[in-house]
């Protein structure tokens, strides 16, 4: 049994990040033995994947798994951390779809390919280029969420029993990204519609699935804690999403890896700006009609919209409310069926994804 | 045991799509209850899942699963046809990738959301919604491929059997993708490439790697027919890709439900072109370097092109190239460890793959 001064979040997020690094060094290699042309491919998703990252979904499925009292091994580490590929694809391929050229404050992969064209004075065109590379790095990254799953040496009876979780959190990844785009192009300003683009986005497929994903590989009566990380992800995800959208409005470009108050020149709806619409005076929502959504936006304008969100109190509404559901989402884990290190774990996990600083 | 009746390539070709029609349609409704929102895009993956298709790749998996002389069930018909899916994820990404509008004489489905935003006077970029649907639905059929498989109720040893070779195929055919798109980059007019090119895109993920799958799933000494297969599909893969090359110049649109002569216009580097090339004389060089890859070709440069082709001897080089590598293919199979049926089954679908009517 795993002595408990190893089970520390940093300690797990370590070996999260070795299992990453042994499957894809061994993966690029079967990848460039195709042709040496697919190099470029080979370090841009390693690049991509190591260079940094919280690990938050691997960190989930692993809690997941611990709550059932089961161990951990080297095997279940590989087979839980393939969830990160499912993200990278997620990130490659939202970055395209939302024409955003930055991630992490370096070129987004489609730019990246965009810039390798460009200087390889290859023919045709470096923008479509770009963009074809990253739709297959995006796919490439989900078939290798899966080989890494399957390659991972668990027990059989371990692999299938996870595979329905693994398949559906997929699904519902799609489904919530596609909701949200669709909330988009509405330019819905309903609260209630957010919260459930919100709730597929973060709350199931970061939070809930992975935990059930644990619990599925671990394949020990999983069904009996589906319903208790249901009722702590769900919340929780709704909460992480709150302070997600603090953070794309006030947050800094040093925390976030993007321009400060991009969320505001992108216009993207979300549940605060649900919130400071339903609140607001004619006065406010004209100005918010005007400038929200711009992509010229000066800092002022951006002070000027980010006064409004304080002063209707949505801001305070939204903070209210993340600490409401992080208080249901904490409650729901005290419970016997999980393991006491696994709530500690938990516990912790629900702080670092909520009370990040603004 | 089936009779031999049954097991006809038109009645092989209804039972994949009675298991495609009854999985999109389970999973459809899954789809939509997460959100009524939903109901575009579980209607236009069913609309291209069934509206046609030849179901190349299923039907391979299928005498594989054959050869080996194991018995058809609905669940492995189930489990085997799931490769399709993977097939409509590479052809709805492709359409982005290559910005191709239209599919089977249909909107591709980028377009189809295009116009979806544009008619529901959504806000936003119509150009960009379609392309961003066209990737989230490819994603989404990736993932109910590997679903379709794991549902299909076969036993949990076929499931963990055929899954390295189900992965691999689609390793292999992003890695091809690349391939492909980084000799159009590149310009390159090598015979050589250009058939490298063929043997991932058509021999091995469209047939090798297929049957292997079959063979995989029916867990039964797989390995030794591996390389039988393997002999079998890459030389057929070059020849079909030869026949779809010759198509894609000669064939008509009706045919290939493509405008007459699109690969020209686009400027498409296939084997025969590079075989053209090649062969050329320096007048003729000029006259492909003037017109191939233009966009507003007449349907008399077309008609130019088309000689060049012709008069370089090239068309009947690859005429018989295909008929060497389909006898090579052919040959293969003559082996008693693949069963009779099976073999009697793949002489027919080398004849279907390569001998299609230019």
């Amino acid at each position: 049994m795993e002595s408990r001064e190893h089970l520390t979040l940093p300690a797990l997020r370590d070996s999260v990040n070795s299992s990453l690094k042994a499957f894809i060094e061994a993966d690029n290699h079967y990848l460039t033995s195709i042709g040496p042309e697919l190099l470029p491919v080979a370090d841009a998703l390693k690049g991509f994947l190591l260079d940094s990252g919280k690990r938050f979904r691997p960190l989930f499925a692993i809690v997941g798994y611990l709550g059932t009292g089961a161990e951990l091994s080297p095997e279940v580490f590989s087979a839980l951390s393939s969830v990160e590929l499912v993200h990278v694809c997620a990130l490659i391929h939202d970055d395209v779809m939302d024409v955003s050229d930055t991630r992490r404050g370096a070129p987004a992969i489609h730019k990246h390919f965009e810039a390798l064209h460009t200087k390889n004075s290859f023919s045709g065109s470096a923008e479509q280029f770009g963009i074809a590379s990253a739709i297959l790095l995006g796919d490439l990254a989900l078939v290798w969420a899966a080989k890494m799953l399957h390659e991972s040496k668990i027990a059989p009876d371990q692999i299938i029993s996870s595979l329905p979780i693994f398949d559906e959190m997929q699904v519902e990844l799609m489904a919530g990204q596609y909701l949200d785009m669709h909330e988009q192009a509405l330019a819905s300003e309903s609260v209630e519609r957010s919260l459930r683009v919100a709730r597929y986005k973060s709350g199931k497929y970061s939070i809930e699935r992975p935990l059930h994903f644990g619990a599925a590989l671990a394949h020990k009566n999983p069904e009996q804690l589906y319903p208790i990380y249901s009722a702590y992800g769900i919340p929780l995800g709704e909460a992480f999403q709150l302070r997600d959208d603090m953070l794309g409005v006030f947050g800094d470009s040093a925390e976030t890896g993007k321009p400060a108050g991009d969320d505001l020149r992108e216009g993207k709806r979300t549940v605060m700006m649900a919130m400071t619409h339903e609140l607001a005076t004619s006065a406010q929502r004209a100005t918010i009609k005007e400038l929200f959504g711009r992509a010229d936006l000066t800092p002022a304008d951006i002070q000027t919209l980010r006064a409004i969100i304080v002063d209707t109190g949505a801001q305070a509404r939204a903070e209210e409310l993340i600490s409401e559901l992080t208080d249901e989402a904490i409650a729901a884990i005290e419970n016997p069926l999980i393991s006491p290190i696994a709530q500690d774990l938990l516990h912790q996990m629900a702080m670092i994804a909520t009370k990040r600083r603004v």
